[in-house]
């Protein structure tokens, strides 16, 4: 089969301009098929601070009431992602921006309430691969906002890193994927006050260990265990790695 | 050639809750394959007032600094565009939202300055038919935001009838395309004071002797002239109505 790149980064690289020219311009250099999914949580909260809109943030995940909502996709799928895709174009990637309603490409269900109500945030039911995978033979990179519907005429707000990990599943069975998270450290450390610690690489029997160890804990468990999920249903490969190094020469291979 | 109707409406019908459904249940009805153009002014203006920023209007177009680009690109291109999307999901029609950035649909150049500095503004220099009608034989339906690019890296604030009547023009090469605006009013009118005098059919002759005449004048020479272009350059009618009548059956025909 052939090759696709799945890349996830986050809100703040895309957020600035510098750092955005260079992200693109690594894009550009990567091989084959690929797809692009965008946070853009650090501007939505100026922005809401700037309407006076408080942001409540639980367990790193935003509670989105109606007024939030229509923020989180002003900036989302408007500003961050549309201007992801102006730049994409400037460099003749045929970049197209989509958030999860468009050809209904992600379907999800509203998170339901238990401990805490997060109002319109979706879990990710059902990702298009097919559709998806149609317009990326087409030629065309499409570019994720975090945001997905249910169907019933309401856009929700959807975690990133899921986005990224579902659509690589889906696309799965027509590609082989490569799935890529970026975020602030090198890849998975043995030792955070070590930069050149980075494990190489990890499978399901390492990753026991190194939770023995003390060594994987906290946030990057349920990063983890994402990742090994993506294996398992079919995603070839998933690095964590920095956004400085997107296509992942230097992060952590799970495997 | 199969048929296509390219439907341009203004901000006022899609930033109303009630309206909006209301449009979107009768743009079902319209048979064939479809297109719908949206503007989405007056909710750019209402959060350019939330942000302190001042809004400025010459001859009906908005002076567009950096900061009122970005407000744009967050209510057409986000909060407008996305929730018509989602809410046409709803009712099974597949659309998918597009700015002109978005696979290169739509490429303009920034307005010369000449008596007045419009900033980013971009007056339109090609629409691609050949890729819109591909998607739109695919069964998708395109809900273009009224924004471009130039190519450049820049996204563009853009005239939503230009962009109607544009898309209808390269369309024309591919479909036998009829081309709707509405507007406040019912059509053209005779007696602007008396509701049923929409003047039924006009034509290139029938134009001149209203403008001699001064019924027709102001705003509606342009829009009139822009619909002649259009028909002149394929379009098989135009046709002007209220928001109440998309499928024009009560408006005024260009032909």
């Amino acid at each position: 089969m052939e090759r696709l790149t799945v890349i996830k980064v986050g809100g703040k690289i895309v957020e600035e301009d510098k750092s955005l020219q260079q992200l693109l311009t690594d894009f550009a250099q990567i091989q084959g098929y690929k797809v692009l999914v965008h946070g853009g949580g650090r501007s939505a909260t100026k922005l809401a601070e700037k309407l006076g809109v408080e942001t409540k943030m639980v367990n790193g995940r935003r509670i989105t009431d109606k007024e939030t909502l229509d923020i989180t996709v002003m900036v989302y799928a408007g500003l961050v992602n549309k201007k992801i895709v102006a730049k994409l174009q400037e460099i003749n990637i045929n970049a197209l921006g989509l958030t999860g309603a468009d050809m209904n490409i992600i379907r999800s269900d509203i998170r339901p309430v238990r401990e805490i109500d997060y109002g319109f945030v979706g879990d990710v039911k059902e990702v298009n691969g097919k559709k998806l995978s149609l317009l990326i033979r087409e030629g065309i990179v499409p570019v994720l906002a975090p945001l997905t519907h249910d169907g019933h005429g309401n856009l929700l707000n959807t975690n990133a890193d899921t986005i990224a990990g579902e659509t690589a599943k889906a696309l799965a069975t027509y590609f082989d994927v490569k799935l890529i998270y970026c975020f602030e450290m090198k890849g998975v450390m043995e030792d955070i006050t070590k930069e050149n610690s980075v494990i190489k690489h990890i499978n399901k029997e390492k990753f026991e260990r190194l939770i023995e160890s003390g060594i994987v804990k906290d946030g990057m468990i349920p990063k983890l265990e994402n990742a090994f999920d993506c294996i398992n249903l079919g995603v070839k490969e998933v690095i964590i790695t920095q956004s400085t190094d997107i296509q992942g020469i230097n992060g952590t291979i799970i495997e």
